[in-house]
């Protein structure tokens, strides 16, 4: 794919003249097509004063970027049609006009689908190669743990010998609240589409049981086998008819950390549910969205904490990693299906030489 | 209705030989009627050491008692077939054998519907007849004030300048809610059922827009141009559509205190709504179901201070009072229906001569 190199006067890595990015082509209707996505060819941009240009390791996928393929006002602005998608990525620093990262830096920032890109700098963040390999810069110790992180302690609030479910417990934030809410001394339950996912969390994780929703049967029935005790803390991920079946089983003064629903990202209309006040009142349920930036002031410590314990091996994590950034959309489309096994990332560049491959 | 009077030993009024009350005589099938529930005479009970026999003036009926009605574990134990309904009064003593209480005292109990009942006095507290009509114990100064009290400050915790809704606002609750959230400089916005309720709402209580959720058209632009910065705390009472047009207008941050639901109480299934979890998420709501006793510790405080408002007329109050014991099912019935209009109580008895009529 390298068209031309250049030896620029900005920097001293060798940049190809253009490089590819995936832009948005249409507004998905439902499940989104490989055709909502188009494969561009585009020239590689000189980083102005106060900038720097990112070649991108790892690019993050990630369920809220449905979200953002639909024209309507949510916490995130729309991508407009023909603009790049965006997305969380770690990458190599490969020129600088800016004072506080050199080439040479790896670093994680929130940028986009593409295998090259401009950054001014104010969302990035210089990474140490060394604590653990720097793709979990998108997961483990990145968003994804901080979400987990900052969820659980914060919303969920577990104590000891409570009963913590977590749904997607295999995703990128599922296993980590799993396994820091083991830590916190919870009976820890996740719930998960088939038997893999369900065997990883149980015997990888340690989890103590896993809910295989896909399973057929009752799934009241089994999460009612998995949790004799109730639930107390419920960290949500996909919403839907596994959430409901969750509520019926909450104790009283139980906690909802409402993260996400993947179950719903694809429908254009809500999906009709049945209304359930009364458990919310009788059980006096608190439900509280959020959203993981609202906890940024805190990150730094989290990371540490994390970075720690993910360099002991206390903290395990799982990366389903797809190669090409052509191959974004499909990997994408089967993300929102659940076909993702552990934190999804694509692989869009090589490593660099000499980078250390701690864990 | 006195068949017969007997002076007793152990007080010095005159009490019948017998009463009536009223028991639930079938579980209702979506809308209670008449027949679920029969007026009968019983024998008037002696108390027993450590009771007092009270004979009720008002009967408090609330929407919370048709949960009680059903066969299902509610945070309240279901009434059998053919058990007198439960229900929160306001009584003379008129028979003690109970150290606390004395013949003549004017107390607030958890009772029954009936005209007599006798208590242990656990859940018993005297009340001063001069501070306000002894009725109000049943409401503003009762358990429906404390729950506008508690849910207001501890869960939707207003700021000056927010926009606080508060749906049933000419309710017993709604009422208080909206009075104290303007008393906290807040734009306050109720919700009501027809032009007398909204008219009430807007021109006694001083709330700053009533939208008539009767009124057709279109619920959720009404409310839109009500608020016009988006809600910030919301006081469900009700649930169905109306919560669901709130939802859709939540600020970020918003808080929901979720107080009851009383547009589903009749129904036998839940009723089928939208999801709309990615509000929750995008705006980070905290919704949190309540009980007004979980603030029992703290009511003492809460009751001066409103008692205080209530005597100085800062803080106006609505009774719906229905005379006869035996109007009390279809003045229930009636409840359910947003017939009523203000706090209402079934008047059981006459207040005794010579109690203070202060406001």
């Amino acid at each position: 794919m390298l068209t031309s190199l250049t030896l620029s006067s900005w920097g001293f890595a060798m940049i190809p003249k253009t490089y590819r990015r995936v832009v948005l082509a249409k507004r998905p209707v439902g499940e989104p097509v490989e055709a909502d996505f188009r494969l561009e060819q585009v020239v590689t941009p000189e980083p102005q004063h106060g900038e720097i240009l990112v070649r991108v390791l790892y690019l993050s996928l990630d369920p809220y970027m449905r979200g953002r393929m639909r024209d309507a006002v949510s916490y995130a602005a729309p991508i407009g049609i023909g603009e790049v998608m965006g997305g969380g990525v770690v990458g190599e620093v490969v020129g600088s006009r800016h004072a506080m990262f050199k080439v040479g830096d790896i670093v994680e920032d929130r940028l986009s689908w593409q295998e090259y890109a401009v950054s001014n700098g104010a969302t990035a963040r210089r990474i140490d190669p060394a604590i653990a390999p720097v793709s979990t810069a998108n997961g483990i110790l990145g968003m994804p743990g901080m979400t987990a992180y900052f969820g659980l302690y914060e919303i969920g609030q577990p104590r000891a010998g409570e009963t913590v479910v977590v749904s997607a417990a295999s995703g990128a934030v599922g296993q980590v609240v799993g396994q820091l809410a083991k830590m916190s001394g919870c009976r820890v339950v996740g719930i998960a589409g088939g038997p893999a996912k369900c065997a990883y969390v149980l015997n990888e994780l340690g989890f103590d049981a896993c809910v295989d929703y896909k399973a057929g049967g009752d799934f009241g029935v089994l999460l009612r086998e998995a949790c004799p005790r109730g639930i107390d803390v419920y960290f949500d991920n996909v919403g839907g008819f596994v959430s409901d079946a969750v509520t019926l089983q909450l104790n009283t003064w139980a906690r909802i950390a409402l993260c996400g629903a993947i179950s719903q990202y694809n429908a254009d209309a809500p999906e009709m549910a049945p209304r359930l006040p009364g458990f919310f009142v009788g059980r006096r349920v608190t439900m509280r969205g959020f959203i993981v930036s609202d906890f940024a002031p805190k990150y730094e410590p989290a990371r540490v904490l994390m970075g720690d314990m993910v360099r002991s091996g206390r903290l395990k994590f799982r990366e389903d990693i797809v190669v090409g950034l052509e191959n974004a959309p499909r990997a994408f489309i089967g993300l929102l299906r659940g076909e993702n096994f552990g934190k999804l990332q694509i692989k869009v560049g090589a490593e660099p030489a000499g980078l250390p491959h701690p864990g």
